[in-house]
């Protein structure tokens, strides 16, 4: 085996950061000329890597290294291919590109598993294009709505119509789905998109769970009123209300060792010499474990009706989004962790505030993540950047995992 | 003396109200056909009173009630005739009403005061046409600005353009302009505009100064992050910083005892699931006293850069508007609170926090101002309300200040 993993990666990262539908900057869509070129370089990539490929009926690009035995279950291991607009060139395709490794090393020494690996790259996570997120990992786990076939781009195109004109068979999008008897597991290395690693100086980390998430819009409502004329002891300020239960979210979150962000605000009647008669703003929560999630959220909702009573206003929740957190399985993050340590790396947990294509991988097979680190927490943007050194510990890391693996005890 | 002062007020206020722009809504602008409807009507209440009447070349309309001596300076008495869009019926007309029922009063027993009372209706207060408040009372006191003869209403016609229309010529605008020696004093009767004296059980109160305003863009620059992969202790979270200081905004305003008003709050990105990384908000801080404002404003200020430290945000604060308190006379205001003492009344002082006439007459001669009790402190709307028995109270006290009144020892 080559120590060479974490140039290759950084390189191949560059080249596939080409395939852009801008020459400014790096977007990629599902189904687009260059999701095409890039699985086309990919493809070429995982044959001389050993691997059988094919593009399924999502336009997932899967190449297939054989276990000793044919037939044999698969561990999937990969991520996904498609970018935001104006994207980092590692969210995503880095989990690609350490599989690709993973399976390059393997085949260099003519080594066998017991199990088959596959390497995933898949279509669409992001969900830009058609405003459904998670597309190519839902197709092969089988919860694919069909509904989202009549989505429709910004150019008016349909999600069937770009199928079919990327050359797949809209109608048989049920055959990406996979047997959850032919899968062991789905294993994503990824960088983490957040501050944690980097601030305990951690290259890996060990996903615990993809957090749960409750969203809320909070309507404030207080008396509007002459800046000049209304004493302070006479206001019912909606804005300084709402200002407060910002504070008391901050504060609670903290507490709770959850995430809470007030994301939106907006006050009025907002004139510069008018006291605000109502205040909304949204509320995202997340965490890991579902009873935090609910115990902060009811918490929550406690002390802003507190902060809304003591003030003579009213305070209205509506809850406009809610989904549990899926937990990693342990079995897969103790193996995981036993690979972490036998790679002389910290011991590091962590829970996922972003979604991954694990979760969708959930329905069909226990799941199991690696973080990598990040600088400054950097995603979704140019400035997105991770080193050579980290790619080549979370390839060393996952290759060292996939040789112990050992499937679950039902 | 009669006692229905009170009745007769509430009276012509409605009758006012009939000289609207709009058939649903009380809209009375400078120099409209509503303005000339209106002072016609004034000028016949104002000369059946007793008074000699005429138009200035501002378009204020003035009634003279002479002294016992021809030619003796005059006190002023009075407010604006203008009204905001949308406006209620006795913010500016109740100062005049109350001063013709004194004139009134005083003629019915053929009574001569040793100083003349003149009982003006200025033209425009609140500068909805021109973009520019204060003009009529600007013009009395020769503080009237040429350069407002250019600005234009929403249809183009500039003032001067306009006060030709009104019959009167835009060249002689500085006829308007009294002599200092011609008038001794200058008092205004008005609707509070906010809820102090309602919620003391008050009806009247005296006026100890315009409030001073400062006002100020902050803008606070955190850093930006993903809602669910930072956790709580490495944001910098712009919205957060900002919400603190609206609270502190409220804390120290209310510990000092002057008002601070945050309008107007943008936060950005301001996207549902990103923390924000920049957060705008106005501020508009009042106060009687310049240097209680000024103190408030430099307490604030480094309280803000406390909590900005403390975050590990900036904060960065412009001065969009500045203007210093107008104090009322202090011999004036003896003056009248003696009369509210002949008067029964308990003795009550308030600052005002919006802006008045008496702010412009405060540039010629010794101002003073009586408030008056309005419903929960609601002004510029339909819903503006008061009662005839606190018309009649005010209309008492300011005929009882005027019957004593002596000019100020110089």
């Amino acid at each position: 085996m080559t120590s060479a993993f974490g140039d290759r990666i950084m390189a191949r990262a560059d080249a596939l950061a080409e395939f852009s539908e801008y020459n400014d900057k790096l977007c990629r869509r599902y189904l687009t000329p260059e999701h095409r070129a890039a699985i086309t370089v990919l493809s070429e990539w995982m044959e001389s890597a050993g691997m059988e490929v094919h593009i399924d009926a999502a336009a997932n690009c899967i190449g297939r290294y054989e276990a000793a035995e044919p037939d044999a279950p698969a561990v999937l291991v990969g991520s996904h291919i498609d970018t935001v607009r104006d994207a980092g060139r590692y969210d995503g395709m880095l989990g690609i590109l350490c599989a690709i490794e993973c399976v390059d090393a393997l085949h260099a020494t003519n080594t066998r598993l017991d199990h088959a690996i596959e390497v995933v790259a898949f279509g669409d996570e992001e969900g830009v294009r058609f405003k459904a997120t998670l597309l190519g990992s839902s197709a092969i786990a089988g919860t694919f709505d069909p509904d989202w076939l009549q989505r429709e781009d910004e150019d008016g195109i349909t999600l069937q119509a770009a199928l079919d004109a990327f050359e797949l068979d809209s109608t048989d999008i049920n055959d990406a789905r996979r047997a959850a008897e032919d899968v062991a597991a789905f294993v994503e290395v990824h960088i983490e998109q957040g501050p944690v690693l980097e601030n305990e100086g951690l290259a890996l980390g060990v996903v615990t769970a993809i957090a749960g998430a409750s969203r809320f819009n909070i309507t404030v409502t207080g008396e509007a009123g002459h800046a000049g004329t209304v004493p302070m002891g006479l206001r019912h300020d909606a804005l300084a209300a709402g200002a407060e239960m910002v504070l008391e979210i901050e504060r609670l979150c903290t507490e709770l060792d959850t995430v809470g962000t007030v994301g939106q605000i907006a006050a009025s009647p907002g004139a510069v010499n008018v006291i605000n008669g109502q205040c909304q703003f949204s509320l995202d929560i997340r965490a890991g474990n579902n009873a935090v999630r609910q115990r902060t959220v009811a918490d929550l909702w406690a002390r802003l009706q507190t902060i809304a009573g003591r003030r003579g206003v009213k305070v209205s929740i509506a809850l406009t989004h809610d989904f549990d957190a899926c937990e990693c399985d342990a079995g897969l993050m103790a193996q995981l962790t036993e690979a972490l340590e036998r790679g002389g790396h910290p011991l590091k947990q962590l829970p996922s505030g972003a979604g991954h294509d694990a979760m969708a991988m959930a329905a069909l097979t226990p799941v199991a993540m690696l973080f990598v680190r990040c600088e400054r927490g950097i995603s979704h943007h140019p400035d997105e950047h991770m080193t050579a050194e980290d790619a080549e510990a979370a390839t060393a890391v996952l290759l060292d995992f996939l040789q112990h693996y050992q499937p679950s005890q039902a």
